[in-house]
């Protein structure tokens, strides 16, 4: 589906949209519901309509559970079997570390679950294992992550048959457990899972270059400085920490239950010139880290323990280093270069920048997974919240009961915003994971650059994003918030690495490279197709009849949205491309790029919501069931205008929104808001988690109170 | 000085303004620096001007530091000198509310600090040896407070004579260590030093209601439900939890340590009509829960430990259920109230409602404490994560040396508006406090009001702000800002309960308030005095001449400043009062403060910032250092033009504005942030952290890497 819409035209696209508005505007008819009695005088009421719509959950459940759920339901079952492996309350790092990799041994022994093969061949199957894992424990989701798509997919995206048919059987089993060792400790500082940041900044730097100056080849942006130097008497590469700062940092698995590593260190050969050895770039090899009967570290090898983080302290991070580690040539994955008995290097690649891409380039599916598995923790934090807010009665109009918490309009406000969000990242990242399935299938070029820069946009965006929410649940439920039994302490630890900024700048880049491309006449992939009409389109005034048109019908066209979020993006993008033109004649290529890094980070943002938007939009269209698809419109709605309306400043600069639109759109935000308010429990009910995977006790579906109480011992 | 000011006419401020204006304008003349070579092609000038202040640090830390830093570095001293008193990265609760028992034990049997007489003496004092206390670990700060603050203010502020010569001595010595029991389960929920946050919106609720319902006397807002019943015949009062809804909850210090508790409770006295007894409303009565040398728990008192929190695991908060607990009469703190033997009740306040809020009266401290050891948290975070992004060397232009992180847009974007919040809280919190404690000595009526709605805004904003920076500290330090050693973790699970937003409603409320005064020819009080002159000046058309001036004298011009911040409360304040009117004809009065309730905090965030930015500017005025002085304006001017642009939508909206003016705003505010950066490690070392306070690795003012390193083994 994604492949047919390559490159279409302008006039296609148009004409694509118009059609979907046309079919939408004829499926959302919202059923009215009377309201309680005592409604209409609380201020619940914000205008005079009081349709609500009824929502039948297990319809809308059944759409947004996708194909996986079985696989999920299997994890959820075995685990609510073995209270044993449940991760109590309070829990000490090392028991913490010694019961996730019980767990882990649980899951894949016992349960069954073999997650390797799904890495490679059915992606979208392991992300679901590892969202359905991480709803265990987040612990448990990033150790299986580190040994599966870190460890695991390292050997079988970079290796070779012969890596394959040593490696994956005994991996699969945890028979072989390891290690990913990339990051160092004074370059790729970021947590290991997060290797990609670094290096996203150097792609954005590249890219940006590419346009604005000249990058020599052998810049040291890799930053990665691990050496293993080919000793072509022995056949064997050694592996050295050259200094402190090149120490293995952060690296999962390592502290206690890694046997191997696959170590990430430029690739050094003898040469017969006075300089004694080539750099042929960063590669990944092989490194045994423990004896296999007696789990001692081997020689060589000096490993010390991360200690205690903030969070994921089931997770066994350590620090790494090498002091003439010999391993034999094999160990080198050898899938994008590879030396030969006598010392020569080949490869597929003519770079060495080309290779550590396309060396990253098939790792990027942990991008893929962490913005998948955050959204699994967004809507867990959000239906405790929302759950919890339901049934907090406090306060109310003088001598009437007292109201649930969630009718409170402040109440709203934080909590309403949110699920809709929940609702677009779900709809957004079951799309990601979709093309880059799609991509690991084709190998199509053009998917590879679409997966490679939406996927560090989506994850920047949604794990940025359900960070803050987590804190926001915390607030929402007050006090009870705050006892670590109703899980948003750990939740937030846990799920706070997941976060960083850094993957934002590619997006970016790969903006500016497709703004570059327009002009040059080249083709645009399918995510950036809608900037074939910004240019031409949204650049021109603002028309000055539509930016006064405030009508409910017209604020809640996808048209009108999907326009307003576009022209966001293509006016950021022009102005990013013109200021960086102009600072890089006096500030250098860098410098305009550093002159310019919140713009084009805001830029990155407005592109990502873009995106989020069409997805939702597509979603709610494609919705079989007239009344959950209703439900969806008013929740892509609220996210629309939630989002439009928290850059007013912007649209009211350029006089895009009239000053009474302005007005209009955030009465309609609240109105919304409310009426999301009043399916809030369908809504949440349809993300079909159980009491046994939320586990707060303030959630609980029946006598939440009193399983609140006899948590404490009443 | 406050004092003083009280009602000025219009004319009066006008002219105080404009002196101070030429003052100030006479004072800030930045001196120019040269900056290192390199920084011209880093993209780092985004203006012409190159100059950089000169820090005199030592000048700038005297005027910052106050004259309670003996005693604060008494603190830090002690606690520097006993390494086994310092609480470890990863600690079991009951280990940590052992240790934390010890720390106070040596706080004040060691050390020989006594805190009691300063909470109703010299409170500046007493929140200084807080704010130290804090330092040391955020649990002994809390537990400080529930023993000297809570429990030991309860008995002082709302006993008479015979308590405070009974109970004071043994409450300093910390041999009766004791429990406020406020919150119940069902009311009151908030973490129960938050005990003010729902009682705030019963007030807010309440001063509403005053102008746009009628509230009957006998509502239940007040919501607690023990029950205290005086008994005539044997003289003394029984203590009853009459559903489990009532059970007190999140008691500091009753889960271990806790000899005593003041126990809020409905005051029941006997009748002779068919009712049997009459409420009195809510007093505090001082209840004995354990054995004095056995310690075991008394009899008809259960005792139940709340458990893990997402935080302060140092502090021992328990769950209380009384089951006719007798206690005698004496134990009444009798202040507002009292019972006669033959249970009569006789009190200077003539309603419930008076008595109750007399009572929390006594008690706002804890906000003002709160409010301040807040600030003290983010001095801690902002200076870690600023000396580290200086530190940290990452990338830069191609073939040049790696330049700092702080030198990123994005890491100054996110760092130094914080940084600038940073001194604006210092300021606004010292001011604070000072009216606190004048309100304390002269009980002045106008004063206390001030002190209520002031305190409640000041610690809602700041505490908000303090959650959200925090985790922004954390990802500034990317993975190192994630081991735990490094303290964001801890600062922000401890931290998080500081904050609620209940609070703001009583500002709005008492804005409303005095918006009605003003009509009704009343008076305003110190803090709204700006008001008066809003409500003529403000709410005209904005002036389409000075709205378009975008020169940078004028937007550093501390009156434009004001003025905007000012326009902006006015603004939201008419059409507060509009709305509330207007809805209250259909929905009620609670229908209309729900159906307004996100504009009436909106209204009271930007209230709260006119206040903050009204004393910055005074206190850069008061600089008597010319350097210091400069470099505090800059910081000012970012803070000032850091909010207006983070509320530009607003300003555009009503054209106070023009589009050009508000470029011009966000390009002066991006240059201001650079200004800043180049000032950063001074006004960090202004705060006066030495490296045994701030403790993180990563932020040591040497060998920060090797100490991080050698942390973990190396």
């Amino acid at each position: 589906m994604e492949q047919k819409k390559q490159n279409p035209t302008a006039e296609d696209e148009t004409q694509t949209i118009s059609r979907r508005i046309q079919r939408i505007s004829l499926h959302i008819t919202p059923i009215p519901r009377p309201l309680h009695d005592h409604d209409s005088n609380l201020g619940l009421l914000p205008c005079a309509t009081r349709e609500k719509l009824v929502v039948e959950t297990e319809k809308l459940s059944v759409y947004m559970r996708g194909k996986y759920r079985d696989i999920q339901e299997k994890i959820y079952e075995y685990f609510n079997a073995r209270p044993e492996l449940q991760t109590p309350v309070e829990i000490s790092k090392d028991e913490h570390r010694e019961l996730c990799w019980r767990q882990m041994n649980g899951l894949i022994r016992e349960a069954g679950i073999r997650p390797l093969k799904y890495v490679v061949e059915e992606p979208a199957k392991y992300f679901a294992i590892a969202e359905a894992v991480g709803a265990v424990d987040i612990s448990l989701g990033i150790k299986l992550g580190v040994q599966y798509s870190l460890w695991g997919g390292s050997v079988m995206n970079l290796g070779t048959k012969k890596h394959k048919d040593k490696y994956s059987e005994k991996i699969d089993s945890l028979e072989y457990p390891g290690c990913f060792a990339m990051t160092e400790l004074h370059h790729g500082n970021l947590f290991h899972l997060y290797y990609f940041a670094n290096e996203m900044r150097f792609l954005a730097e590249k890219c940006v270059a590419s346009i604005f100056m000249e990058l020599s080849e052998s810049s040291n942006v890799q930053g990665i400085q691990t050496v293993a130097t080919f000793d072509p008497i022995t056949d064997d590469f050694t592996i050295n920490t050259p200094n402190d700062g090149a120490i293995k940092w952060w690296i999962g698995n390592a502290a206690v239950h890694g046997k191997f590593a696959s170590v990430f260190a430029k690739l050094m050969l003898p040469t017969h010139d006075a300089k004694g050895v080539s750099d042929m770039g960063v590669h990944a090899f092989i490194v045994p880290l423990r004896d296999f009967k007696t789990h001692q570290v081997l020689p060589g090898i000096e490993i010390h323990d991360c200690g205690h983080k903030v969070g994921l302290n089931g997770v066994d991070n350590g620090a790494l280093r090498f002091t003439s580690v010999r391993i034999p040539r094999d160990n080198l994955l050898n899938r994008f270069g590879d030396v030969s008995r006598d010392g020569k290097y080949t490869s597929s690649l003519p770079t060495i920048n080309k290779r550590f891409a396309a060396t990253l380039g098939e790792l990027v599916g942990g991008r893929v997974g962490l913005a998948y598995s955050s959204v699994g923790v967004l809507k867990i934090a959000s239906t405790i919240a929302i759950r919890y807010s339901l049934l907090r009665q406090q306060f109310g109009p003088p001598k009437q009961p007292e109201i649930s918490i969630l009718d409170y309009q402040s109440q709203q406000h934080k909590l309403m915003p949110m699920l809709a969000s929940t609702y677009a990242f779900h709809f957004a990242t079951v799309n990601l994971v979709k093309i880059y399935s799609q991509m690991k299938m084709t190998h199509d070029e053009q998917l590879v650059g679409e997966v490679h820069a939406l996927s560090a946009g989506i994850k920047a965006y949604v794990t940025s994003y359900t960070a803050k929410s987590l804190s926001v649940c915390r607030e929402a439920c007050g006090g009870h918030g705050y006892a670590a039994v109703n899980r948003f302490g750990s939740l937030r630890n846990d799920h706070d690495i997941f976060q960083t900024f850094e993957g934002d700048n590619t997006v970016a880049a790969d903006l500016l490279k497709q703004y570059k491309e327009k002009f040059q006449g080249g083709t645009l992939s399918v995510t950036w197709n809608y900037l074939r009409e910004s240019m031409t389109t949204y650049l021109s005034q603002p028309n000055p009849v539509t930016s006064r048109w405030e009508g409910v019908e017209h604020l809640r066209d996808p048209k009108f949205q999907l326009d307003a979020f576009r022209y966001r993006t293509s006016r950021l993008l022009q102005s990013a491309a013109v200021r960086l033109r102009k600072h890089s004649k006096t500030l250098g290529g860098f410098g305009a790029w550093n002159r310019c890094l919140n713009h084009l980070l805001t830029l990155a943002e407005s592109h990502i919501e873009s995106v989020i938007l069409e997805k939702f939009i597509e979603a709610v269209e494609k919705c079989p069931d007239a009344s959950s698809r209703a439900a969806l419109k008013l929740v892509c709605d609220l996210y629309a205008l939630h989002r439009i309306w928290n850059d007013i400043g912007t649209y009211r600069n350029v006089d895009y929104v009239a000053p009474n639109k302005a007005k209009a759109i955030h009465k309609l935000k609240d109105h919304l808001s409310f009426q999301v308010r009043n399916i809030a429990k369908e809504l949440v009910d349809s993300f079909d988690l159980p009491d046994h995977v939320t586990r707060a006790p303030i959630a609980m579906q029946s006598e939440a109170y009193a399983q609140y109480t006899q948590h404490v011992g009443f």
